[in-house]
């Protein structure tokens, strides 16, 4: 009864899905209940699949355990990764929205440097239905924004910027650092009176940034199929690069396709450092990988034949496997497991028109019944 | 007397030069009195040389008229605009520091959103002493502000930077408009409540920008040859892009020399619109050509062999002709501008070792006496 009353029409209600992976009940949701109660969200549940994991009541939601995956995707279950949050992946795979919020558990809403508490989902949904500026970069920063525009000397021809893919947000209170960071600077918080920065802006293209997945929404229509977040977790070598490595693969793919990308608001509060010892033990052979993996990324040319995410995507799997393979055999797994997601996503996510005639073969979304409410 | 306390040793002081083009008595300065009386002042003086300049008691300065440009360089004074803002780049030559801050007449002290007056030039000091990451991404923008890091993902190899050669600063109240934007959103303002971004960054690799000359530093022994502000004015097609020009000279050389570009804080209070309608009859052909200028200077790869900002400016200079020769004769008489502005820097900024041994026919640093205080 307290709680602030939600618009009649929020916006996209019906077009989006909001997706969490998780291990445990989903109290954190209390918080959220003003800004996204209206929404339908996708649960991914990591680990022991027969805990059960309470969900506040008025939510819409369905549920998917390890059990749900397997038995939707089959031997291509192969390519979702367990005990790690990567496995949130899953549940782009199986909405049927246009747009994807993906949030974290151990996220809570921030408040402004004015007390105000702030609607993530709202300013997402902003960043995504404005366009982005890649090509010139904007010194007042989003020029869509309400009081801004574009600096004199900003191409009159680039001014309606390309379509928005990805928007994502930041953090308040525990900044997403790594593990030899968090050692080092085991108190430092960004705080709302201290480090909020009022601003949204487009990274450039050609430019490389690192996609955290705590509070991130997307266009799943113009870029899902990118959206892989890789084999980490149980049985891999590797942790906490899930979202990184989306980023990277996405953020290419969004260069080549003319395609945005937004980073800065919205904040969410984010309430809980991981252990950085535990992180440490994760992250390291990421933490030397990258030196090799980045300028890979930032080299790569996808053929002008690549016209759309998948052929994109499968293109960077072929690559991924040439040229980082000689970095560790992982790399090789790892191409042979985005070839897997792009299958898994083709047969979930058939082309519109060839839809009603589906293979017999393919997995039908009636079949992905998930444990709903 | 009710002047804050001057700190015993303001930084850099004798190292930077402030640099102020001007067609009127410099009273703006009283405002800035406890941040730049430290400093040393080159002001410029546009338009009418027979006009008396006045100057606020207690600051030490240098001033140069028309009559005094055209003394000290001679023929090759030909480079520098008359009756254009752009003159003021005349006062980076002449300069014999290692930094540069330049500053409109019509820019006062702003204040941030918990009303403390900002020292401008401070935090340019900070963006510059800074390294800049024009490599990667980093999503909590300027990582070695206090209380801020690279996040996770962020290669550690890179983590160094490099070096910052210019630091942009923006504006609050009147906007850095084009005349379009000027006559559409007349009263449209940047406050310090709504439109204030806390935030410093760098702006990436191969990623151009439009560098506005109100509100500049840089590093001149690092880019100081690039920051040649172009030919505009008096009997000159164009005017207002002055800064433009030497804005997408500078981060190419900046890109193919591994130096960095830094935007956003610090503000000041841009108090005066200027004229739509006059800006319009100086910018309509800047705004047409520039959809030629922006992808000319977005294709341009400048060769291995140039290693000195001098050495990549000729060879800007000769891809002017070649390439946007043909758009207007105008870029002819630029790219001739250019090489005589290369020839003007060399003669009064020899290399340090062969400065003791200058050429007879060189104009000496000596001769270039101003009417100082």
């Amino acid at each position: 009864m307290a709680h602030p009353i939600t618009p009649l029409s929020p916006p996209l209600k019906d077009e989006l899905d909001i997706v969490i992976p998780t291990i445990r009940n989903l109290d954190f949701l209390e918080m959220w209940r003003p800004f996204l109660q209206p929404y339908h969200l996708i649960i991914v549940q990591d680990g022991d699949p027969t805990k059960v994991i309470k969900v506040p009541d008025g939510f819409d939601y369905e549920l998917y355990n390890r059990n749900d995956v397997n038995r939707v995707l089959g031997p291509k279950a192969s390519c979702i990764s367990f005990k790690d949050s990567a496995c949130r992946c899953f549940g782009f795979l199986v909405s049927k929205k246009k747009y994807i919020f993906t949030i974290d558990d151990d996220c809570f809403v921030a408040k402004d440097p004015s007390g105000k508490e702030i609607n993530a989902l709202a300013q997402h949904i902003q960043n995504l239905l404005t366009p982005s500026t890649p090509l010139f970069f904007n010194t007042l920063y989003d020029p869509y924004r309400d009081g801004a525009d574009f600096v004199r000397g900003y191409p009159f021809s680039l001014r309606e910027g390309v379509s928005t893919a990805i928007s994502h947000g930041l953090w308040l209170n525990i900044p997403d650092y790594d593990a030899p960071t968090q050692l080092v600077k085991p108190r430092e918080r960004n705080t709302s009176s201290h480090r909020y920065v009022d601003a949204v802006m487009t990274i450039p293209k050609g430019t490389l940034f690192p996609m955290c997945g705590m509070n991130l929404a997307f266009d799943r229509e113009l870029i899902g199929p990118a959206m892989y977040f890789g084999l980490m977790g149980d049985g891999q070598p590797i942790g906490r690069y899930d979202d990184m490595w989306a980023g990277w693969c996405a953020k290419v793919i969004c260069d080549h396709l003319n395609l945005g990308v937004k980073t800065g608001l919205p904040y969410i509060w984010h309430s809980k450092a991981s252990n950085p010892f535990v992180n440490l033990k994760k992250e390291y052979k990421g933490i030397y990988w990258q030196e090799e993996i980045i300028p890979f990324f930032q080299s790569i040319i996808l053929s002008k034949e690549c016209t759309t995410v998948q052929q994109c995507y499968v293109e960077l799997s072929k690559n991924v496997k040439e040229k980082l393979g000689s970095v560790d055999p992982y790399f090789q797994k790892l191409g042979d497991a985005m070839v897997t997601w792009i299958e898994a996503w083709e047969e979930l996510n058939p082309p519109k028109e060839a839809s009603a005639a589906a293979e017999p073969k393919s997995v039908k979304k009636e079949e992905a019944s998930p444990n709903s409410k």
